[in-house]
């Protein structure tokens, strides 16, 4: 049901955020439900979210906020999604800011709406307007563990990530949290994610910063090759490390960049260890491509085939299932005599037909593993890419078709 | 495991054609695996195949000789795709046609090979070429039901169509096998698809309607979005009914077309029906479309959807799920305020959110049946598609978890 342990190591605390998880009555009673980020004034707040046209109503009303001021308070609830709900969804978004507006004291567009959950059902803002006051109440500066659990759904653990590095002799900390589970083919954000750190950092580059790093993460994974309409994700900036972004040197830019970018890869990887129904973690790693694009055409071709997917939950080293999906991607001009395909270091195809060092048992050593790769040579160029995705078990399947039941 | 009864009815014999079903052992023992069609002198023959840039051995061997001279005897065999093989199974792939040629005495040329099964496995040439002789002698003009349960692989039922019309006073017959199961995503043809008549046609004219045809049938079903590396599909125009396409009244061609198009049609949907696991059959249109290939886009976006297709499954009006896959489709300035679903005469999309006259009851009763369709109104232009898909079901994972073992 999920691959690794799920260990979450240290989770160290970032200057200027407090958080609460609290009970709302959404989910089950006494599930934790409402999820409240308190940034300090002086927080520079980034975001990316969904490309579904169905975009959901706190995802709209999400980025009216963000562009109008700077965000004091993230409110974020799962068991409804609020999306596919109209103008009576907008204003039900609407009414949850204000109610934590009022009782924070704050203007109610610097309160940011997320939700996750059951599409098409009306959110019940009563029960959210009625936690606000014991959200406020309960913050502390660290409790990720909590708040990682309170913005889950399908998932069956949290999933943080935390860093922490010295840049210009202070110390600087990365901490996010992140969701996910099924509907994940994010495209420019994931489910919901969120990153803080206490470095300080203008707008233009938390945006840059948010967007490149959901890029090569959260963008590069697929459960099941659908989009959800409620992808978020968010990048704070606290500014209360003493370090800013702009006076740092080039190299230590670049190690920042690194460092988050990390964190947003172990978030993002952690979705798809704990993919619905997930046996197996694999990455797919697409290499010699003469474009981006092309390598992700065939990265996804491969990751969101459900031949491959039932193949690799039976350990099952079915490679004609993969080439298959590789000659379908729809490249131009594929010459499939100078491809070579991988599972780790076991050469599977070459010259378009199986290798002729290549054994069955081989293949099934690395296929019985709990994480492996699938590599793809093109030999059409000099772009390579990686993707991460699981395989696909009776339990998706189970998980799905119950879901509302 | 498969929706409605599956029934033949009454499969009329093509004059010109006859056929016969063997086994050769390549699957198990004493299972049809070979059929062999052959053909009178004038029949015209034209074919289309699939897409993938993997394209099997006796893919490009069949494409070669249909180019070359007109085929007398088609040679099919289950169990062994012979695709990913390489240039021995290139070579395996023609001595097998040798093998047909040389007892029939006719030219290698005129022999058309199919293969379809496991995938980058050599075919086992010398079990075909042992049975040809046998395959030769069992010849003859009526056993559809025999050739069809012959090129099964993981279907559960065989699948044919059989329609008779009167063309300037004399009858026409047009008679068809398909098989199907998994792997389907045709692109340009099917699986594998047989499509036989007694009219006479130019190869012009053959080609064009087994083109249109087949774009209209077997380019419209979907059960995993992979498209194989084997498809192939062959209408071959025997030209014993007295009866000449050339020669016929515009309005009387329009009429042989339209009962060829239903032959494919009902090859196309029984496979669907008879998809891997399958347990419900459903028709999605989509209705005013600015374009053919955006009406096949948001078609597709719901008919591979996992989430989907788990909900339908199920039996759950999870309309929010039908809903996100429209709105990840990727249509430009999709205005989600002007589109309708439906489901049936259940509507349960309008205005971009749930219709006021929306009932679960009424979803579900919709839903609980084998056979149902998803209808999205688009409102933005008048192009209208229609394709077919079925549910993912366990039956799906295990059937493609266990198709080695």
């Amino acid at each position: 049901m999920a691959v690794g342990s799920g260990e979450l190591g240290t989770l160290h605390t970032v200057g200027g955020v407090r958080m609460a998880a609290v009970s709302a009555g959404i989910k089950k009673a006494g599930r934790l439900d409402v999820v409240v980020f308190e940034l300090a004034p002086g927080s520079v707040t980034a975001g990316v979210f969904t490309t579904n046209a169905f975009c959901a109503a706190p995802v709209t009303l999400c980025q009216q906020h963000l562009a109008t001021t700077a965000p004091r308070y993230l409110l974020i609830n799962t068991g409804n999604a609020n999306a596919g709900t109209g103008a009576p969804g907008l204003q039900a978004a609407k009414s949850c800011c204000e109610a934590l507006a009022t009782a924070a004291k704050v203007a109610a567009n610097t309160v940011l709406p997320f939700s996750t959950g059951v599409i098409g059902e009306l959110l019940p803002a009563a029960k959210i307007t009625a936690v606000v006051d014991a959200a406020l109440t309960e913050l502390v500066t660290n409790d990720w563990h909590k708040v990682a659990r309170g913005i889950m759904t399908t998932d069956t653990r949290p999933k943080a990530s935390s860093r922490q590095l010295q840049l210009a002799g202070k110390t600087v900390t990365i901490t996010g949290i992140a969701k996910g589970a099924g509907m994940i083919k994010p495209n420019m954000a994931t489910m919901l994610g969120y990153v803080f750190t206490d470095i300080g950092m203008t707008e233009v580059d938390a945006q840059s910063a948010v967007k490149q790093a959901a890029d090569l993460s959260f963008n590069r994974i697929t459960v099941d090759g659908d989009t959800s309409t409620n992808d978020s994700c968010i990048l704070v900036a606290s500014n209360q490390s003493g370090v800013h972004f702009d006076s740092l040197s080039a190299a230590d830019q670049q190690r920042f960049t690194a460092e988050l970018q990390t964190v947003f890869i172990e978030l993002a990887t952690a979705i798809i260890r704990d993919g619905e129904g997930a046996t197996k973690f694999v990455t797919i790693r697409i290499e010699g491509g003469a474009t981006t694009q092309e390598c992700l055409q065939v990265g996804y071709a491969i990751g969101e085939s459900p031949l491959v997917k039932t193949a690799l939950f039976a350990s099952d080293p079915n490679w004609g299932r993969i080439l298959a999906a590789v000659g379908r991607a729809g490249l131009a001009n594929l010459q499939i005599d100078n491809i070579e395909i991988w599972l780790d270091h076991v050469n599977i195809v070459r010259s378009g037909a199986r290798a002729a060092t290549y054994t069955e048992a081989a293949g099934q050593s690395v296929l019985s593993k709990e994480e492996f790769s699938i590599i793809v040579k093109l030999a059409r160029g000099s772009c390579d890419e990686t993707l991460w995705t699981c395989d696909f078990s009776h339990d998706y399947v189970t998980i799905n078709a119950e879901y509302r039941t």
